[in-house]
Formats: structure tokens, sequence, C-alpha cells
């Protein structure tokens, strides 16, 4: 691995495990055994690392996994298999999530391309919403679509930061996570129609096991 | 004013109008035109400051607003009053809302009070929810009604987090408030009955004129 990807992965790991705020520059050279001269030489200083963390990891992992909406997809799974995966993406940079006002406030470049990135995604789910509603599996007045695009990605966005403030306990395990996905889908569920109803269980009674056992397993 | 109630009321001032990570007692005490040694007298530091902040005002506003669950309230009324007087409180402390996780994360203490209140207020409007399903003006499954509540408390906790981090300019104003009141209502749109459908829409348009109004304002 390059240096400048290993200052990239030490980073995420140390900036998810003590929180972005408690790690310098000095820190993340001295974990690498490299010197700060070095780190330098990649990196102007740590909001520099940040906004590369989001550019080449976070932003591509959002984009590229973004569902097509297509005649092959089956237009539930595929919302479900989204808001599954932005979780995942959540989980792994789980320090940009904890912290996101702080760290868009401190860095003006940051803070636009993430505004940009959101702008596509909010443009894609309502996609995915409308093509649901086509296919006769959602029901929801189109005037309230933006509304509920924004609630869901409400939700996803600051799920992390909820369960931090609700929780004494600072551990964050695969529970939290499915916590989260089967939120949003008690937000999408009066919006489902009784064709679709039966899938959408299923999916629901998937995500109930799968934190059931995670609970059992910490 | 007491000194130390001009030290709360100056910190809340300028927590709001700066960011609390950009304001010290320094700040503060100039601010006041008092000495820090003054300052220290009556707080030991800036968390100490903003725990009283949160128990002294924040805890109570929140609290005392909260509606009794009675015969005589109308209960649709009662959770959308709520729900208006919840924003209310955090655009007056939006200092504390838009830095939630951090604040918490510095001060245990803080945590726990926060933790114990966020739990007082799961419940009443659990119960507020639940009034309504027997008065039949809403309809759902009782299983799901702490996810539903707490939905509604993420929404209401990281709106303006939220708002912040979609928007690039900092300014809040009174449409950012009743934006957020707006969303409360698309989550609880579905679960309206139709005997009270007609109420809840008068409601909704109410605070789309609102919003409107506020908007033209700026």
């Amino acid at each position: 691995m390059k240096t400048r990807d290993k200052i990239i992965q030490a980073s995420i790991a140390l900036f998810n495990e003590h929180g972005e705020r408690n790690v310098t520059t000095n820190h993340i050279a001295a974990d690498l055994g490299i010197s700060p001269g070095n780190l330098y030489y990649h990196f102007r200083n740590k909001e520099d690392i940040i906004l590369s963390i989001y550019e080449e990891y976070a932003r591509t992992l959002l984009l590229e996994s973004m569902p097509e909406v297509s005649p092959d997809v089956k237009p539930l799974d595929a919302i479900i298999l989204y808001m599954d995966m932005v979780f995942q993406a959540m989980m792994k940079f789980r320090f940009f999530y904890s912290n996101l006002p702080v760290l868009l406030a401190k860095n003006p470049l940051l803070h636009d391309k993430y505004v940009e990135v959101q702008s596509f995604i909010a443009d894609r789910v309502s996609q995915l919403l409308l093509s649901l509603k086509q296919a006769d599996m959602m029901e929801f007045d189109d005037e309230d679509l933006p509304e509920i695009v924004s609630i869901l990605r409400l939700v996803n966005t600051f799920w992390l930061s909820f369960y931090q403030t609700q929780n004494n306990e600072e551990e964050i395990n695969d529970s939290v996570f499915y916590q989260g996905v089967l939120k949003i889908l008690v937000i999408i569920h009066p919006y489902i129609s009784d064709s679709a109803k039966e899938e959408f269980l299923a999916a629901r009674t998937m995500y109930r096991k799968r934190l059931e056992a995670s609970l059992a397993a910490v």
C-alpha cells in the first residue's frame, strides 16, 4: 500500500476509535511510524485528510452503490438494499457522521462536496420511490415526495448521532446498524400498498432477525 | 439581574451566534465587562455553564410545556403544540442542538441529565399518541408505537443539524422552524384517521402559511 493510502486508512481507524477531534496529524504519523514531515508531504492538514476520505471513499461508496432504476431490479429490494448500504457506509466512516455539522462548518470545501452528493442522492431516492409508486408498490401524493425523501435522508444521516445521544455507552456494533435500517422501514411502512405488503413484511422480518442475532452476539 | 443570570444569558447569546466551540469563558466575561475571576466565582468552567443552561432553562421549558393528557385538551392540538414548542426551545438553545453529540460526549453529567429528560419526553409523547388512538384520531399498531415516537424525537432533535448540513448559508430564521414542524406533520400524516383528517389538514395549512410568510419576510 502506498504511504498516502496508509495515512488515509490509519486516519479512518483512529478517527472512528477516538473521535476525530481527539486525533491529531502527529497521532496519525506516530501510529504509522512515519515522521510528521512525511505526512505533510501528502496532506496539508487534518481537514485535507478528511476531505480526501470523503472524496475518495465515502462519496464513491455512496454513489456507486446507488441502484439504477431499471425494470430488471425489484424496486422494493432496490430501496431497502440502498438504505442498508447507506447505513453500512455510515458505520465505516462513523467519525464523519458522529460529528457532521462541526466537520462541515470547519471545512467549506467539504461542505460544498457534501451538499452536491446529497442533492444527487435525493434525486435518485425520489426516482426510486416514484418507480415504486408506478409499480403499484407504494402510494403517496406526489407533492409529499420531497418531504418523505428529506425525512429518509435526515434519519439516515443522524441515526448514529441520535443513538449516541440516547445511550450512555459508546459501543457501536451491528445491532446499531440494524436498528437504523428498521427505523427507515417504519417510515416507509405506511406508504406500502397492499400488493407489496407481503414482500415488505418479509424484508422487515429479516432485519428484525438480524437485529436479534446481533444483540445475542454482544 | 444577578451576575449569575447575566452570565447565563450572555452565554446563550454568544454560543448561538458564534457556535459554542468558538466561545471561551474569557469571551463571556469580556462581553459582560466582568473579570474572568468573577465569572469563575459563579461557574467552574464552560461545561458548568452549559450544564446550568440545560438544567435551569432548556429542561424546564421542555418539561413544563409538556401538555397534560386530559379529556379537556383536544389531543391533536396537544401533540402539534408540543412539537411546535420543542422546535421553539431548539431555536432558543440552538447552539446546544447544533452540536449535541459533541457536547454530550464532553460532559457525562449533562449526558445523564439529557438521557433522563429524553426518556420522560418519550413516555409523554407515547401517552399522547395513545390518547389520539383512543379518540379514533390516529391508527397504528401498538407494537410500532416506540419506533414512531423514536423517529419523531430523532427528527425533532436533529432537524436543525440536518438543515445546517444541507444548506451553505448559516442563517437560522423562523422559516427553518416552520419547516421542522412541517416535517413532523409529514411523519404523523399517514397515521391520522379519516375522522381527524380535516383538523389535521387545517393545522398543516396554518403552518404552511406561516412558512410562506416567514420566507417572504427574509
